[in-house]
């Protein structure tokens, strides 16, 4: 019989008091078998987001939330008969974030694996599957020996995470959704490094996003997270290493799915938006280092060696890197209404327009519109006239133009061009970086 | 298409904002109809324990919870064809507190008409039905009609409410059960008063416990939960007052439901503990004042009228007055291991013993033990030789003896009688009174 009940583990935390190894690992543990309720753990994660955890609370909830379900283990890889080290990376999402699909082909084009167990999008920011769904014939399901092969031959994966890693954290993901108790530091901490950790990756990569269109409004609260997030990826034994940036702005100059593969592919082959470009490669810098490999990033998108290995990607996952696109039907435009010089574009009012295009879903399980999107014309410090194009729409379903304008009626501000500090008003794209011991 | 939903109600409290009426209309009518889940009303009722509600937020959460179901009017009430004036009495439970069977005869028996809506025991604390239905023959459930009979002509009914009044407070109050919401000032005073308030009662007397066996432990706690609640009932037009009663000893000499009866009866009789005497006749005085008689309630309990009341009271509702009270087949006793003086005795242990012994259940719809209980030899105050009987514990079910004991073991201090001061450890029974304006 149990020495734990429900009631007294939530009285606990409720109480401000520190949940005990035992209590953390009999609450997981009955939420996953159904012993605790619904009901209960939402009381619960309410209680954690109002009261907070300690750091070895932290830890002790991740391991809970590991030890539900299965661990991979990519100690086996070998090419040419060599151990291949894993690098993994995980962004906490934001406006334009298509950095995995460069990223991960640039970083196995060095010789590294890297296994990207990625998801779909729920609300203004997009899903990585979601986007690489938009190539004719790519799929995202792939069973784990068909893993361990791509890997070992391309070296770079894209694909969905099976339902067995963590499963207590997916229940529980679920269920924050509904309940506002999304915004925890502990809970975002302990839910992406289960996740992670169970994937078995040797060293960890983090893009903390921070501003208006990510969960963290405050450089603190992101620093806060990161930290917290290095320090369970070091307990946990992998390599673990978080920067902290700018997600106020959209990333690039697209929002939406087939529109950011597009970006992403000029990217792979040496040109595309500064702002991507600038955080693949230092996103990529990290991942070598990580991985034990003394190169610059810039080389292999230069060279061809990166788009080699993002062919091969999508290929061996059944899609076809040289089809065509798909482009929506439908298209509207927003012109600038003065002359000026645009001094912010809001990453949240973006998001929430390509969604409302139909790019993202509002419940799981809805499909997306692949030709969904929006395309921006100006950033910040860049100099407009009246009647200049600022946004171009996509969408199949033209009705949802309307909500679209809305989300972008205040997302743009153009200020008078005084004519100088015009190119600061970008604003720094990289704000930190997070290593066990910062 | 409603302008509210859940995740944004539950986020503005977490966030320590107060509720709009709107929100609060819409949170609790959702919840009614099941459009809010049982999630998101506990993650809700988490950040009530947490962050709060204003008055003005817990008087439109109780109206809500009211609005939920249907109300009773007594205004038809006619005794001789004048109006017949209603005044009910609720405690927040505490432990051998059965002063509702002496108290609701006793007001009715000088005209007042006393509608006693009850409930069932939970937990340490047991309930009236329970208590009552150890009476062979009679019975909790009354129809509507019937109920106005009865207090049309007895003048006193204690019977079960209907599942129609305030029925979102009743699935709220099973949910907070289970998820450590219970203790919220906000959330008690408006459970209380929405069923009180639904009841149709003209005036009321609270009854609000504070000490080690009740809900409030501090004096602070409880003198607020009376005001909040004294302040709800201003608010619908019910007459409220509440007396601030200790607690920490348990009422009485017995814990239990056939022991409890016999108490009561003692004290219709005319004789009966100093306490419950003390506190019956205190509360029958403002409910008599109240209900605008001016009488000395301790009058009818020494002529017998009192005692003529209960025996109608309980004769209309099927049970014989007259018949002999069930007994346990098993007694065991605990005896003083030194001579003092008792300096302590604690409710919440004597409660859970009783409770152990099968007088109370751990579960909604199981059935109690009339015969179970805990009857007690001293108290506060009282001097004891080793060996002298402290305790008789009474049950069906021998094997229940040990776990009661366990509750026992603490729950007596014995001091040295150092001759002086010794009546003082009884402590004030009575310690507050709160009106509206207090």
């Amino acid at each position: 019989m149990s020495t734990h009940d429900a009631v007294s583990v939530i009285a606990a935390k409720r109480d401000g008091h520190a949940l005990s190894d035992s209590q953390i690992d009999w609450v997981v543990d009955a939420f996953t078998t159904g012993a605790v309720a619904d009901e209960q753990m939402s009381a619960l994660a309410m209680a954690i987001v109002l009261r907070g955890m300690d750091r070895h609370e932290i830890a002790r909830w991740t391991q809970a939330m590991i030890a539900s379900g299965e661990r991979m283990d990519f100690g086996a890889l070998r090419r040419d008969g060599r151990p291949l080290r894993t690098v993994d990376k995980h962004s906490t999402g934001g406006v334009g974030d298509k950095i995995t699909l460069p990223l991960a082909p640039l970083v196995a084009s060095y010789g590294l694996a890297v296994p990207q167990l990625s998801g779909r999008g729920l609300g203004h920011t997009g899903g990585t599957l979601d986007k690489l769904e938009s190539i004719p014939g790519w799929r995202a399901d792939v069973g784990a020996a068909e893993m361990m092969t791509q890997l070992a031959e391309v070296g770079a994966i894209v694909c969905a995470a099976g339902s067995g890693l963590a499963p207590a954290d997916k229940r529980l993901y679920a269920l924050r959704d509904v309940t506002a108790t999304v915004e925890s530091i502990p809970l975002i901490a302990s839910s992406i490094m289960s996740k992670k950790i169970a994937e078995g990756t040797a060293a960890l990569v983090l893009d903390v996003k921070v501003g208006s269109g990510a969960f963290m409004k405050s450089i603190d609260d992101a620093r806060e997270l990161a930290e917290t997030m290095v320090a369970l990826g070091a307990d946990a034994g992998v390599e673990t290493v978080a920067l902290v940036t700018a997600m106020s702005t959209p990333l690039g100059l697209t929002a939406g799915n087939a529109v950011e593969v597009e970006e992403s592919i000029e990217v792979l082959a040496g040109g595309g938006p500064g702002d991507v470009v600038e955080l693949t490669l230092a996103l990529a810098a990290e991942m070598l280092a990580a991985g034990g490999v003394d190169a610059d990033p810039a080389t292999n998108l230069a060279n061809g060696r990166a788009m080699d290995s993002w062919r091969a990607m999508i290929a061996a996952q059944g899609g076809d890197p040289d089809a065509p696109l798909p482009r929506a039907d439908h298209q509207e435009t927003i012109t600038a209404e003065r002359d000026g010089v645009v001094s912010r574009l809001d990453a949240m009012g973006v998001g929430v327009a390509a969604w409302r295009l139909g790019a993202g879903r509002a419940r799981q399980g809805e499909a997306v519109q692949h030709e969904a999107g929006v395309r921006w014309h100006a950033r910040p410090g860049d100099r407009v006239r009246a009647g200049d194009l600022l946004f171009t729409l996509s969408t199949q379903t033209p009705e949802r133009f309307g909500a679209a304008r809305e989300a972008l009626a205040d997302a743009v501000t153009i200020v008078d061009d005084t004519g100088d500090g015009v190119s600061d008003l970008a604003g720094p794209l990289i704000l930190d970086r997070v290593t066990v011991g910062t």
